[in-house]
């Protein structure tokens, strides 16, 4: 029987790459995505539509995080930043311990299902400044996801991998079209208009605009 | 002005005393309770009911955790084992990862709402062998969250309080009736009739039962 893996899964570029390296590697794929009022909402049905397309079973669990207006990705009020090459302070769109609430139910499914490994498409190099995206929060989660759970009696332990960690976003784009990622069925966009499509100014475009361009290609979620 | 608190509350006997013991340190009051879909969701009654008396802000966070199969709390077709004194494996009714995820929330609310302080009313003496319960885990807890937050960019730090951690379950009662507690007004029983009376037989019940005892008292949330 086949491995289990949960992989966490916007429905963005960094994750639905790191969705087709867990695939690569042949495990039997639960992808797990979040509503937690997002105003890019969207991109659940393309996180959807990417798990399928990998034949993955999709999870989607629904909360409201801490409290809206603490962030510009869940406040009906605040502006989404445009952005701004080079600049790496926390931004407004950074939502509360986002990436600590997604690891915990990961972390639940996967101790549900008996799954040991759990992929998040975090990054370190070309990211947005937030602190969950770090080396030592996802090594310090590690340690305690195998302390708060099952693992910490039995003989087996959680991995969490995080395979974008050291890539900078265009080698995260070169590698998942090899892959045979296609990139227009992502979303990254953090303030959508009502139809769907990508902004191309807020920092998440900004950031996959830049990289694409690097590669000599346009990025194919803007402008559809 | 008044420094915020998290306190996690299920409504039980150690996260009311959780919460008397915060109010007395004169915080500012944010209960935070879960919806999970738990056979005893009459707890959240109490929960709210003891928020209000106590002065506390009260959230409530509702969503679905894991596979409700995989613990006897959220299923609806694993029953729930009777009560058996000394036993100290991991219960059937464990529900997997469900205290990181809960701290996970806390952290996420605290961060919102400009809290440094979160309280849980976790205890490893007469517990019922939850590996979530561990001081190990809530140490590695508060390390995880300092570095999933701003909190790893600024000039704070979480703490998460666990002031029933080495109590035996009759100094907790002891403590909360010094306090105040009116423990008639709390729920533990994990396997409640329709109209929310506890059963006095499993685990949950079971532990306080005995612990009233030991005091030469009985336990007011039986026989209501």
């Amino acid at each position: 029987m086949k491995k289990k893996a949960v992989v966490l899964l916007s429905g963005g570029l960094d994750s639905v790459t790191c969705l087709a390296i867990a695939a690569k590697e042949k495990y039997a794929l639960h992808a797990l995505s979040f509503d937690y009022g997002q105003r890019h909402r969207v991109e659940l049905a393309l996180a959807r539509e990417n798990a399928e397309k990998a034949g993955a079973e999709f999870h989607l669990v629904s909360f409201r995080l801490g409290v809206p207006e603490a962030s510009a990705l869940t406040s009906k009020e605040a502006a989404v930043p445009d952005y701004i090459e080079g600049e790496h302070g926390i931004p407004a769109t950074y939502v509360p311990a986002r990436n600590l609430v997604f690891l915990s139910f990961a972390a639940a499914l996967a101790e549900s299902i008996g799954a040991r490994d759990i992929f998040i498409g975090v990054n370190s190099i070309d990211y947005s400044g937030y602190p969950d995206c770090q080396p030592e929060f996802i090594r310090s989660s590690t340690e305690t996801a195998n302390l708060g759970t099952k693992a910490a009696d039995e003989k087996w332990k959680f991995q969490i991998h995080a395979p974008l960690q050291n890539l900078k976003k265009h080698e995260i784009i070169t590698l998942g079209l090899s892959l045979g990622v296609d990139y227009s069925r992502t979303h990254s966009c953090y303030n959508p208009s009502p139809d769907g499509r990508a902004c191309g100014k807020c920092d998440s475009c900004g950031l996959r605009k830049a990289a694409f361009e690097y590669l000599g290609l346009t990025d194919p979620a803007l402008g559809k």
